[in-house]
């Protein structure tokens, strides 16, 4: 019994990587999310496809649910894989359904992919570190029930400089902006939301972190959405 | 006049995207970077391969002669492929080579690769995010000149939570877990070291910060090596 736990990438068909490519056509079987292009699956046409991502309207379907269901089709012996936006460690779960697939005697890959995390600033001309500018980047989920940001230290993220990458930030990124400026980052620091990078709602938005904290946006932002803060959203190094 | 930068990936051959394969395959002249599989250029016999990465035993070729030895080849008006390790934007110096390239007519196209950032710790069965366990992840290098950590903020870093990467730490280790304790971090927190993840000496080396800060392992560090601090150091999530 062996499961491929495979990263899609940023979105775009051919950010995929050979390996993910190779093992997609093989599959007899693909698990898939949300927030990937299905295109890359559709060499193989005689695998059976299944979504297990979010359905419009309705709950997630649990975690649990989509960790039973992999191990369901990994004892017909056939070959799996599971597919997931970007990469499967970072912020994918991959992790608790390699745990749970090995603790019950199933052989894990993990195939990397390229995560937006880096690669959405890319897209539009913003490098995520900068010799002088960004020595760093840290990455942070934005998301949590009922808007609660406790899981962020805001002390810290406003001391910690480099670029700050704040994933699936569409409802959040007011209050962290606010929340930034409270901990002592400047008001005018460059921001921006990168929205739906390489797929065909791609935009996206500069501005100082002030005006974030004032949502003059929010009528604008769609998912999936990053809100990105420091020097480098400034940049756009495809143009002159 | 165009140059596309892009990303290699981690080391495997195959962890490359299919659009960077597709480009390697069809350039002129590819100018390359150390830590990189240049398996991943064999199948293109014709190109012209030029080594621009660090020379054993000599200075680093400067940044600047860099810079102007692409724009030399772009303006011959051939294929260029500036290939870089893992990907350009994550501490490669590719915001630097774009930006000179643009203010000089040259259109640019950024391909975005893996980075051994997130991938070196999935190769050992870590990952980089965990519910629960690691919220968020943190990357920095750990490279400066005369071992001077200035740029990093130890007391927001302590603080921050979530996983902390340390990118080329081999010569800095010792002193960044030293620095951690002291600014409040627990001794005992999980940590390791990744040598040469996909490469042909791939290794880790797990340990309590503590032990790290007491250099116990100096004699077995070679690069390239990350130092990773976090809950998650301690999984393999590919073994039960």
């Amino acid at each position: 019994m062996k499961v491929y736990i495979v990263g899609a990438g940023p979105g775009d068909k051919d950010l995929i990587t050979i390996k993910a490519k190779r093992l997609i056509d093989e599959a007899d079987i693909i698990l898939y999310d949300k927030y990937m292009n299905e295109e890359i699956m559709n060499d193989n046409k005689n695998a059976e496809k299944i979504y297990v991502g979010k359905i419009a309207g309705e709950d997630y379907i649990s975690q649990d649910k989509i960790n039973e269901l992999i191990y369901k089709y990994a004892k017909t012996g056939k070959m799996i894989v599971r597919l997931k936006g970007g990469d499967p460690f970072v912020f994918g779960r991959g992790g608790e359904e390699a745990k749970f697939l090995t603790s019950h005697g199933v052989d894990v890959e993990i195939v990397p992919g390229i995560s937006s995390a880096t690669s959405a600033a890319s897209f539009f001309g913003i490098p995520i570190t900068h010799r002088e500018l960004a020595r760093s980047f840290s990455v942070f989920t934005a998301h949590s029930k009922d808007h609660n940001l406790d899981h962020l230290n805001f002390d810290a993220i406003s001391k910690i400089g480099g670029t700050l990458v704040f994933l699936m930030a569409r409802a959040n990124s007011t209050k962290i902006a606010m929340k930034l400026i409270e901990h002592g980052m400047d008001k005018n620091t460059p921001a921006c939301f990168i929205i739906d990078a390489y797929g065909e709602h791609a935009r996206i938005i500069r501005a100082k972190l002030c005006d974030i904290a004032c949502d003059i946006y929010k009528d604008e932002l769609i998912s999936p959405l990053i809100f990105l803060v420091g020097e480098v959203a400034d940049f756009n190094l495809l143009q002159n």
